[in-house]
């Protein structure tokens, strides 16, 4: 663990309170549902000791052992670029830590099918120094093998042997777990009892870090940190604090949920955050639909809206203590003479602090998490602990937060549409009603 | 124009009528929903008639001379790379041409002034064969300002002659305009009388595509093609159709509308169209949010929610008829053979379908705007087609859709707060209440 790491993911709810805002919580109804959160822990708490399906993913830091990315990746360490062929939970954890912390690293991640896409993306890289990470629990996702049934006849083309640079993660048993034995590539494991969404601090979101220099030693040991906090009141763990606010906006009016880091680094963190509370709570009705944006880009995109538009939204800043920061250089241009003898990290605070007042003074509820740096540390805590502030609006909500059935009427249809099995979803295709406007 | 093209932007609304889909519009609502829509089109008729504000934008594809444009980014035409310097809507247009259609040139687009980001998107580029575009109506906008005085510095650091390779777009005064004067740069105009966000059919979206080799007279011949579509009825006028149809399912419950491309190129688009919607509407407790998502990606994240979630948003789908396919190569996998002698084109369309189809047996609201494919034509017809669509909305809502007053608050915070004058907004965020929870 890094000496310089006082605290993981500091939460501030002020701006959620009613004394600020509308919809907001009042302090004695935080009193009240911070014994909700006390029932919620212990339920937590036995369903992580008995390892239940889901939340054994808070387990994860004990559990996983960075010695055995590193050995699988061994071969491939040095690369220059990495394709990771995987969607949705087996794609978006990588991504984040990736693209947060692993910036010389060329990555390119194949989560889509679109024909012309997948090419641009593999032919600009030099293939005999790109490694290969597919990644598929059930292996027999269906983007994910076509995908890398191209990736394969890309690298035969070009005459590079993919079998000496891919690695396979996946689970037990399967399409992808036999290949690996047939063609003898190193596999990791997707953890038992955690699903895609929650997998980021396994294999799944690790060995893309670890090919790209991540100090994956230190981003379970931020997970770990974080898992410690776990306590039974709002009012001493960030992450449940985090948690219930966010069930507790949303019970009041604040359906909408804008993630809004102000650091480039954590732009891929909205997606994965986007798809943690999407798919947990998004059922039976109910749950928070997640906005993804970034400061300062959105404050001239998306302000005006938060701040003038329904009340219906809550916005979460996340911002960093400590940048890495650059002057402004000197102008004799008098309008922007302010600028002059700043630096960019001061624009950007400044920035921030200014976006967050102005949806305070027109009663518009946020919430601040604090991170002292990115690094691996604070990164694997942050995650961690988004993660757990999900569990527990799961059980607030009162639904099964690990599961996602609604999915699978579609994936049905579209491989009875491929002619891979009679479905009668394919059917329900056919039956378009349509109202075509042309000109 | 090309002549291939036989349509530009079609509209089906089928899925969101009552007989499907709830909240949905009957088609009896529907046909009285037209005599408003024939009213705004009288008064938008008027609004370009007359050159009014943000009315103007819908003018364009007759007004721009793309021979200026091609004139001024001559000393850069060849260029391998682009910065833009520009934030919100003298960024996105740019970025969603050069995003669609000019793959083979090298952008960094800084609308962010996130210090660390901003050196890394800088310092991988080929400088001496890199061309600036720096863009600011104003020519104030302290993000764009302080990023074009920071690049300037790391290309005289680099000893490349910035002056060279310069382009402004900005208004007719300011201090952009006197620095294009004192440097000798060239110096487009940004339109009079449009809102940033309108901007993409002008130099401020253009001159990036120019750089980029994308046909600018396509594309504009694609906004015109769409520009005399323009009718008085809904049934007639698929921008309009659209623009009704977003506005009736709001009233109706659908808050939230995600605009889900099946294509990779209109990732950034749908950037574009939520800071459209989002700035133009979100105003007086009024207006619908954007939600971005992308095809097939977000089926394994956002879907869900989508579909079992609250019913409180609709889903547009953007599908492009014609795309550069690639078989995906067969497999003796017995469980993914289905896949074999199929063409990655093929899947992402039956996803498309079957996701398209999911919602709606669980009555869920979708659009459909299909498009021939993705070129410069269609692009142009597309832009200009959601601009329509948003100044409708506007007229059904009742409220001005060209200004944007609610962001004024923060940035004369922001200005305060690094000491550029006394204002009091600065002082507000001093206040702050704060209920902090840490571990």
């Amino acid at each position: 663990m890094p000496a310089v790491a006082t605290f993981v993911m500091d939460v501030d709810i002020g701006y959620a309170l009613t004394s600020v805002a509308s919809p907001g919580i009042s302090r004695d109804n935080l009193q009240r549902l911070d014994e909700r959160v006390a029932a919620a822990h212990e339920r937590i708490e036995t369903g992580r000791a008995n390892h239940e399906h889901g939340y054994e993913a808070l387990n994860l830091p004990a559990q996983v052992d960075p010695e055995e990315i590193r050995t699988a990746v061994e071969p491939v360490a040095d690369a220059e670029a990495l394709i990771t062929i995987g969607i949705g939970g087996s794609a978006l954890g990588a991504k984040t830590i990736t693209d947060a912390l692993a910036s010389d690293l060329e990555t390119a991640y194949l989560d889509n099918v679109d024909p012309a896409w997948v090419s641009q993306q593999v032919n600009g890289l030099p293939l005999e120094e790109t490694a290969i990470n597919v990644v598929s629990k059930s292996g027999t996702t269906a983007e994910t093998l076509a995908n890398f049934l191209v990736v394969r006849e890309i690298f035969e083309e070009a005459g590079v042997d993919w079998t000496e640079r891919t690695i396979v993660t996946t689970g037990s048993s399967g399409p992808l777990a036999s290949l690996s034995e047939s063609h003898d590539l190193p596999r990791l494991p997707v953890p038992d009892g955690v699903p895609g969404r929650f997998s980021a601090i396994s294999p799944v979101g690790l060995v893309a870090g670890a090919i790209g220099g991540v100090d994956i030693e230190a981003l379970l040991a931020g997970a770990a940190a974080e898992a410690d906090s776990l306590t039974g009141s709002l009012f001493d763990c960030p992450a449940y604090a985090y948690g219930a606010i966010t069930y507790a906006l949303d019970k009041r009016g604040a359906g909408m949920n804008a993630m809004m880091p102000y650091v480039e680094a954590l732009d891929t963190f909205s997606e994965w955050y986007a798809q943690l509370w999407a798919e947990s709570l998004g059922k039976d009705g109910l749950g928070q639909t997640p906005l993804r944006a970034l400061g300062v880009t959105d404050q001239h995109s998306q302000l005006q809206l938060y701040r003038a538009g329904p009340r219906d939204k809550m916005v979460t800043f996340v911002h960093t203590e400590e940048i890495e920061d650059r002057a402004i250089p000197e102008t004799d241009i008098e309008d922007l003479s302010y600028l002059g003898g700043a630096t960019l990290g001061e624009l950007l605070t400044a920035e921030f602090e200014a976006t967050e007042a102005s949806l305070a003074v027109e009663n518009r509820p946020s919430v601040r998490i604090e991170l002292e740096a990115i690094n691996a540390f604070e990164l694997g805590g942050l995650l961690y602990g988004m993660e757990a502030a999900c569990v527990l609006a799961g059980e607030l909500y009162g639904i099964e937060a690990f599961d996602q059935p609604a999915v699978e009427w579609g994936k049905k249809a579209a491989r009875g549409l491929l002619g891979g099995g009679d479905f009668e979803e394919a059917a329900a295709v056919a039956e378009k009603t349509t109202l075509r406007i042309e000109h």
